[in-house]
């Protein structure tokens, strides 16, 4: 995709759409996305993959709910989570966070089942970065 | 693997090893691994996947050698580049550096093929963070 590294400071100002991950690499048949958000986003699931988070700056909170019950994650800066399949999650950033994702090319950023989507959230399997 | 969120900075507190990847996630059949590095790695390549680097701390220089030549791509810290597969490369770092990489589980921290590894180059598909 790239020939040069990418900086992804310089990525992230590129566009200011929240919720509406940009797609900053491909690594075989996945990809490495990377958003910015703010308040929250929506409930879903995604059946057939993991999903992985690092967040580059602010904190990101992950509402997470399986057969035992319902809680949440804060990953401050600099840290990392992995939201396994099937588990319905619903990240959220209060003061707003940018964060990076691994996940499978085609991935969709709402999942396989999810709740009603509100306006603010982007349905997409990603964004080119321009 | 873990249920918690995992502090990139904690975990790179943990050990001091170079050239020595601790695997601090699994995603499907991947895994997210964080290493400390300094001076110079050695030449390989991997035939079947590519290889995702972000920088996290300090600089990472990493020579590529292909048919079209030898040239080397330089990451400061935030930025993210992917070595094709099949490319050979050697990455190094003369002030030393925190790495994370983004690979396919069981991947060879030394490739299918590489050159003459020297003594402070650890052969690894990546060990356990404890």
């Amino acid at each position: 995709m790239n020939d040069q590294p990418i900086d992804l400071r310089t990525a992230l100002g590129r566009f200011e759409d929240l919720w509406s991950p940009r797609i900053v690499a491909h690594v075989n048949d996945y990809d490495v996305r990377i958003a910015k958000v703010a308040g929250d986003h929506v409930w879903h699931a995604h059946e057939d993959t993991d999903e992985f988070f690092l967040v580059l700056d602010g904190e990101l909170t992950i509402a997470l709910r399986d057969d035992e019950g319902e809680r949440s994650v804060t990953l401050p800066q600099g840290s990392v989570f992995v939201v396994p399949r099937g588990t319905e999650h619903r990240p959220s950033s209060p003061a707003g966070a940018s964060i990076l994702m691994f996940e499978p090319t085609g991935t969709s950023s709402v999942g396989d089942r999810h709740d009603e989507i509100p306006g603010h959230v982007d349905v997409t399997t990603g964004h080119a970065l321009r």
